[in-house]
This record gives structure tokens, C-alpha cells and sequence, in this order.
């Protein structure tokens, strides 16, 4: 189903990896809303990855770059402008990666140089993609910037580690740098907070499979998919969102909303089980 | 620009009056988009307003009804369905109203009784409508329901006096119904939070213009306007929304995460014209 | 422990029912920092309840007020001036109930005049006492006024029912009174938002022991007990937070801000025991 | 007017400078009520300024010290604990600094390496004084931790720049790091987001007197005082707050839940006059 909401639009995808990720989608799904595109993500992803298969299945160049690096960034405006053909009308931001997570450095025993990567990565790397489009007068009036987010940007949870602070940080600069964007050229930023997503990114954080039974179990509507995500992405790129801007906009079927469900604390009940009353009362440690 | 967003959808707009009304700009794009709607309002409001000339225009039968009222809204609720044919998609919540503020009661001398019809009106008919729906299962599963909200819910305005606190209840009804709603039958129900409008009912408010005119120049990208609050309800009507639930979206261009802006300063700078020291410098006060 | 925090100062408590009352402690503690209080609540509590014995023991008179009723809020002020000699520094709304959590009513399935007393009890009746103090002039200036308030304001748990909405309201009236009160005599108003605690109000709501759990197991440093709850209260009413207002405070061991801690994670795995393979590893349904 | 809230509490005060700053009264305060504290700052802060004078008057062992430098941390803890007699029961951490803002760099034109340091000195350092701080075990059981931040971490103010950025990093330091320091030692870690405050770190952010003028006449109370925030921080290491942690705290007379006030829009309007019509109504541009 498409509604032909980006129509004559030009864009640029940032993190697309494979068929799980959020970025993946939505590349599929602006070509579907008649978009036109181009792909880009680090050179090893590009290398090693499946992302030159969506690429031409969507007719879209990929341009390797590494996103903290200004330099890469310039390129990857100035030939998405080339080869699509003037300013770019969206944005989709969708990195994010810990060193510290990977190495396993507990929260409380971080390196500071893998805390530098992390921020530079996940969060300023926003900035600097912000910087050089402004400096190159490369995104069209009314144009939309969207990343993506989690709500460990306002809520601790065990095991996100330095990536809720890079979550925090990024979302700081979306409003930050939404102010001035908005003032001049009436471009929006806005940070879309996702569902915990078994994307390939997702998949290295702890206990994440309980998490999203627990997340899924406490949302009324249940996790939101990669897949509804993208779907999310193109309202916030379309011309129906114009006056949307510096916002955290939480997608997460009403995750964020809760405080505890129903279907949660029933299976939460169930962990006392074995020390369960004989009159079926539950017996509180 | 359409875009068949509602296509085949029936929905419900509550408190078009004329059109400077949101809810009026929501009825026109709502059909423009594909949609089948019927349209309500006060029996008085029907009578004396041009909400007939917009039924006409748009095909949409009116339904007379007291929103405070419960048997008014199931017979709202039962000729829709009759009428539009089957379980309804979406609903508008457009209804405000405070008593006190008519009758200049300032908030440190409100009248009780005035204050439980202010409540009565702006927020608890939404829990009377949600309740009557879902009690008649009239809504479609995954159908949306939005109520339109003001940042006073969470920001004290002068002069906007109980109307916040009606506003905060409202935003929290959306949230406890959206829960249960939303469980049972993925129905979500969200709050949209618009800039100050010169709608008849926004006009009635004291230092209306001087208040707009700040948001205005406070928000990067201005005031949105009614017309693209519509916009914004299309979206959270259609199905690339399925996992918004229980928020309050700011529709406001950027207004709520601004502290200050360039523009709004230099404005209240100006204000300090007459206390200029000769070097130009401001003498504050 | 005491400190002589509130050397002098003139106080009242309301809704001290009983010593697990959270009122209770704060009337305790405040006498204990050198202040003089008077005690009310309903007739009835007070005729059926323990609040005599406390009264006698802090030598503090026992004024028997409806809290929805201005007359008798007139009353409780008048004569509070009066027995302690002056105006009040400080006043503690602790009340809340609702008729519908009471009559087993679901939030789907509101009775509609019930839903009026629950706002009118635990909500209105706060404005109420704010509008008759502030008429008959009896808070100090730079005085503090708080009122006890729940998440559920901000965040939807599955059986606190209408109380969510109640709340929401409470510290939306708490934020405008706050406005009007401050500006013209500094008196602060604010909400502290307490974790879940075992009163007798507590005690009514469903699920209430497995809810604690939880959030003993969500929050790190646990869940505050009403003692601790009091002590907040005492800095709240002493003259070291003279500038804050208009504030919900969380006194919530951490909760608020947490979206999922280890100890309530590994907890809730033991729920899934059954269901786990041979390798140990978890069979997620 | 002191209370012995501190009496035998052993502190560590970061980032005093002269008698404007913050940490300098939470110093005199501190000791005032009771405690024993060290004070720190960078060697040049030492060198040049006024901070050895108050570490005579107070008897407080003045310790140089980078606190983005692991090495200088670790000596801060550890010679405070062997001057103090034992481990610490409270830090405030007064640290923040833009060379971005210093070198006029605008937000849409920063150095990257600048902003490194921006968040380095003024959000990582306070995760590397906790990191350091729980290796060596230094913070006693329920010890209370500070960090001073600003609105401009969830609202963009301009002329704030990165360091809105920055202080969005730091407040979800303090959550991340609240959730295990609370759950393994009790410690609780929150942030304080004062009023815009004349001290020399403030004066150097743009705008600074209208902005001061303009938050002074939207908060009820008007703006917080560098004394009365250090009251604040006083019942923040108190004992009587001991289940109060992840927590941003707003001590700004209420600024922050204000929309719009009176007495800011009437100055407001005052801009306008040299636009005014002869029947004294407003011309807006």
C-alpha cells in the first residue's frame, strides 16, 4: 500500500545494513512513496554487507562514508545532490554502535576513549551531518531530518550502557540544531523513539529478548516493527507534518505511556510460583 | 494534494463550528482524503453556526448531540455507523469550553460549579465518548482517535486559567483509555497539542494576540496554523500510525522545546527602548 | 533525628487517618522540627478513626472538615489561625479516593457521578483549599504547600483507574495555583509524587502487593516508605527550597526514571521457568 | 540560620571560583551546617583566583585538580578521604565550560574538537568522578551526589549553544550512573537546573542580562538566587532525601513550568507601543 506521499522527493538513508534494519525499510518504502534516493553506511558495511543488493533494487547509489568524518559527510551530500538532481527534501539518520558494548565494559567500568567513539558515532555524528548539509545549502525549505532513537534517552535500562547517554545527546541536538534549521530555512528535526527492534545493532544489547517480551507485554499495542517504523518515517517526511519539529516522537505502542500493564504483572506474578501459599496467595520476599 | 490516505475509512468529527474551526479543516481533508464522516455538534451550535453549509458541502449527515451527554452520544455513535455503514476509523475530539472564562472568573475566584462544567465539557466528555464506543464496539480494530490539547496542559499560560487543568485531564484520559483501548482492540488515542489558533474558541482567550504573536516569533518554524493541524490529524487517522499510541504529539512548530528564540528576544528587548542609556546599553530594571 | 526546620512554624495536615498514613509521619515530623500544626480530616474519619490519639499526643486540635466543602475549608483556616496564632506556613493535602475503584467499577465502565467525587476528593479539593486560603489571606508569605501525588499521573497503571486522571488533575491545579500564588505572595505550591506505599488508601488498590514489588525491584534504591516521604515534606515546608514550585517531585527510590532494572529483569524470567529448554536458555512465547 | 544538616558529613565541592560562584556558597553552607569538606578546581582556577581564601576561611584543603583527567580525580578522592577521615558522604559537581562559546563559534559552525572538550569538561567529567569515585570505593553508604545543570538541556535557548547539549549528556549521567551507584551502594545522584545565574561562568552566554530579566518575570517567584540553590543542595546531602535520586530538579521559582506570564507579557507588549494605533490597540507585525 502506498499513497504517493513523497512524491518527486529526494532523500538520503543513513544505516542501512540488512533486511532487519529500520533503514533498510525505509529506503524501500520512500521508493514505494516515489521517492528518489541514494544508500549510505560505513565502507566495511558496504563492503561486507547486503546493502548493494537494495541498492539496485532500488535503483539508488550507495555512498560509503564514515559519518564522523566531515569530509565523507560533504560527499555524501554534494553526490546525493548530483545524482538526484537537486536539494535533498529528507534525511533519515539511523547509527548508532557502543565500542564500550562490545568490548563489554560495564557502564561503571568504561574506557573513555570507546565513551568518545560512542558519542561521536551515535550522537555528534547527527550534528556533523546537520553542519555540512546547512553549510552546503544542500536540504531544501520544509525539509525533514528524522533519527532514530530509543527511550533510554529518558529511562534507565540495565545493559544499554553509554548508549542511553549518546541517546540523550543525540536527542539534545536534534532540538538544538531543529531551532536554527527551523528559524532559516523552516527545516524540521525531530527523533523518532523506537520499540526495542531485533535489528542487528539491537541484537548485541543484554537480556534483549526478555526486554522485549517484558516491553511488548507492557505496551498495549505491542512493539512496534522495523517495518511500521518506516512506515512512521514517511509521515514524518512527508508535507503533512510541516510544523513538526525539535520533537522526541515516541513510537513504541504505548510503551512510554505505561507504567505497568495488566499482561505484564501477570507474567511478572508468575515468577513467584514456587512460592505460592496452598490458598494460591503469593508469598512476597 | 490528496493523497487517498483515509481511503474507505469512516470516521467522526467532533466541534466543527465554522471555518476557522480545526475541526472543520479535519472534515474537509478527511473526505478530500477518502473518507466517509458524519459531523456533530451542540444542538445549538447546529442551529445557529454553518456546520449545515459543511455537511452539505461534504455529504456528511449532522448529528445534533450534547457531548456531556451519554444517550446523545450513543445515538452519535449508532447513527454513524448506520449512516457511514459500518464500525467508524477515526474520531476528532475538538471540544473546549470554560464557563468560568466566559463569566471572567479569574482562576483564584473560580465558581466549582463552573468548574465541573469546564471539566465536564473539555476532557470528561472525551471519557463519555470513548466509553459509549467502546461499549457499542463502534470503532474499528487499529482505528484512531485523537483530541486536540494545548501545552498549558503542562505549562501554566495566564489567563488561560482552568482550562489547563481541563487540559491535563483530557491528556491523561487519552493515556488510562488508551491503555484498555488499545489492549483489547488496537485502538490508539493520542492528543494532539496545537499552537495557539484564532478559532472562535481561541479567541475568547485574554491577551490572545499578544500571545500569539510570541509563540509565533518563538517557534522556528511559526505558529501552525488550523489548516495544517488537519494535515497532522490525516496522518494520525491513516495506517502509518498503527503504533502511536497515548501521546501527546506538540503540533507547534517547535514552540514547546524552546526556551527562548533570536526573535522572540529581540522583540522583548525593544520593549526596554525607553530605559536605553545613552551608549545604547539596556538600564534593566 | 530533628533539626529544627520548622522552628516556629505554623502548619496543617490533612487526611492523617491512621500511623501508616503518610499524613500521619508528616504531622509527627513537622512537630518534632519545632513546628505548631492543627490536624483535619472528614467527620467521619474522625469520630471512626485514630487521628484523636495523635492529636492529643502532638497536642495539636482536630478540626473536622469535608475537604470538597469551602464552608468547612473556611473553617479549617479560621480556626487553624486562630489556635496557632497566625498565619499558616504550611499545609499538607494528602487525600484521595475514588468510588469507582471502591464500587469495583472498571475505567471502561466509569459511573460518571462517582468519576465526579473522585475528582472532587482528590483533586478539586485541593484548589478548593488554595482558593479559600488564599481569599482569607492565611498563608504566610514564602509559605509551602504540597500535596501528595502518584506516576499514574504521568504513566497509565493497569487498576489505579480513574486516580490516574485525579492526579494528572492535582498537579495541574498545583502548577496554576502555583503561578498566581507565587507571584503575589511567594507562597510554593507543589506535588511530590510517592512510590507506591501500603496505607489504607494504598491498600484498595487492585494488585497493589505484586505493583510493590515491582517497583522495590525497579527502583534502586527501593521503594520510599511514608517515614521517608515525611522527611521530603520537611525540607519542602522549611525555608531551603523557597524557590522551587510548581514542581512534581518524585520520592520514588529511582523508579520514575527507570525503564528496567536487572534485579526486576531476572525477576521476571523466573516467570518463564517452565518454558525453558534443556540448554537453559529461555523459550520465548 | 544553620541546622546541622550536615553535622560530621564529609563533602567534596567542585568548581568554586569566587564568591559568585555556586559551589563557593555550597561550600560556606556546607560547613555552615555542620560538614568538613575539600575543595577543588583546576590548577589555573587555584593559582589565579580567590578559591585558596576560602579554603582558609572554611579550613577546607584546597586539592588541584583536572576533572576530566582520571589520574587528578582519583587524587581528589583519595586525599579527601585521608584529610576528611573517611569516605565521602557528598560532591557537588560545579563544572561547565564551552570553548565553542568562548572562541564564538556559532552552533551551526562549531569545532569538533572544541565540542569534545565542551562535553568533556562538562558531562564526561562527571561520569569519570563517579567511575573513580565507586573503584575506590570512596562514597559512603546513601551518599548524595550534585551536579548543577539548565533548562537549555531539555529547551533550546539561543546563544546557549553546545552547552545545552552538554547538559543533556550530563543529566543521563546521572540517571545512567544513579541506577548502580543506587542499586549497589545507595548512593543517590541527581541534578539540580537553577535559574540563569550571574556568576562568571554564566556571563560569559549571550544575551545574558535580557534573558535574566525576561526568566525573572516569567517565574512566579522570580529567578533563584547562587545562595538559595546552595540551600537546595544543602537538603539534597541531607539525610532527609535519602530515596530522592535520577532526578533533574528544577530550582528556578517555577520558570520551567511556565508558559506565559503576566508580568513578561506586559513588558512584552511594551515593544510594540511605537506600533500602536490611535484607539491604543496593538498593530501586530
Amino acid at each position: 500500500m502506498s499513497y504517493n506521499l513523497l512524491k518527486g522527493k529526494r532523500g538520503i538513508v543513513f544505516g542501512a545494513l540488512n533486511d532487519m534494519s529500520i533503514a533498510w525499510k525505509v529506503a524501500e518504502k520512500a521508493v514505494a512513496e516515489g521517492a528518489h534516493i541514494t544508500l549510505t553506511n560505513t565502507p566495511v558495511a558496504v563492503r561486507m554487507g547486503e546493502v548493494s543488493q537494495l541498492g539496485e533494487k532500488l535503483n539508488a547509489e550507495i555512498i560509503p562514508a564514515d559519518a564522523t568524518n566531515v569530509d565523507d559527510l560533504k560527499l555524501v551530500f554534494e553526490r546525493s545532490m548530483e545524482v538526484l538532481g537537486g536539494k535533498i527534501d529528507f534525511v533519515l539518520h539511523s547509527i548508532g554502535m557502543s565500542p564500550n558494548v562490545r568490548k563489554k565494559r560495564l557502564y561503571d567500568d568504561l574506557d573513555y576513549d570507546l565513551l568518545d567513539k560512542t558519542l561521536d558515532i551515535s550522537a555528534v555524528s547527527f550534528h556533523k551531518m546537520l553542519q555540512v548539509a546547512k553549510k552546503l545549502d544542500a536540504i531544501s525549505d520544509n525539509g525533514s531530518i528524522v533519527a532514530l532513537s530509543y527511550v533510554a534517552a529518558q529511562r534507565t535500562l540495565f545493559g544499554y550502557n553509554d548508549m542511553a547517554d549518546a541517546k540523550a545527546l543525540l536527542e539534545s541536538i536534534a532540538r538544538s540544531f531543529g531551532y536554527i534549521y527551523g528559524r532559516e530555512h523552516g527545516v524540521r528535526i525531530n527523533t523518532i523513539s523506537q520499540s526495542p527492534t531485533l535489528t542487528t545493532a539491537g541484537s548485541g544489547v543484554k537480556g534483549m529478548e526478555s526486554l522485549m517480551d517484558f516491553a511488548n507485554r507492557m505496551s498495549p499495542l505491542g512493539n512496534a516493527t522495523a517495518d511500521e517504523c518506516a512506515d512512521y518515517c514517511m509521515v514524518m517526511f512527508s508535507d503533512l507534518t510541516k510544523k513538526v519539529t525539535m520533537q522526541n516522537l515516541f513510537h513504541d505502542g504505548g510503551f512510554s505511556s505505561m507504567g505497568m500493564s495488566l499482561r505484564a504483572m501477570d507474567q511478572y506474578e508468575k515468577s513467584f510460583d514456587e512460592y505460592r501459599n496452598e490458598d494460591g496467595t503469593i508469598q512476597y520476599g
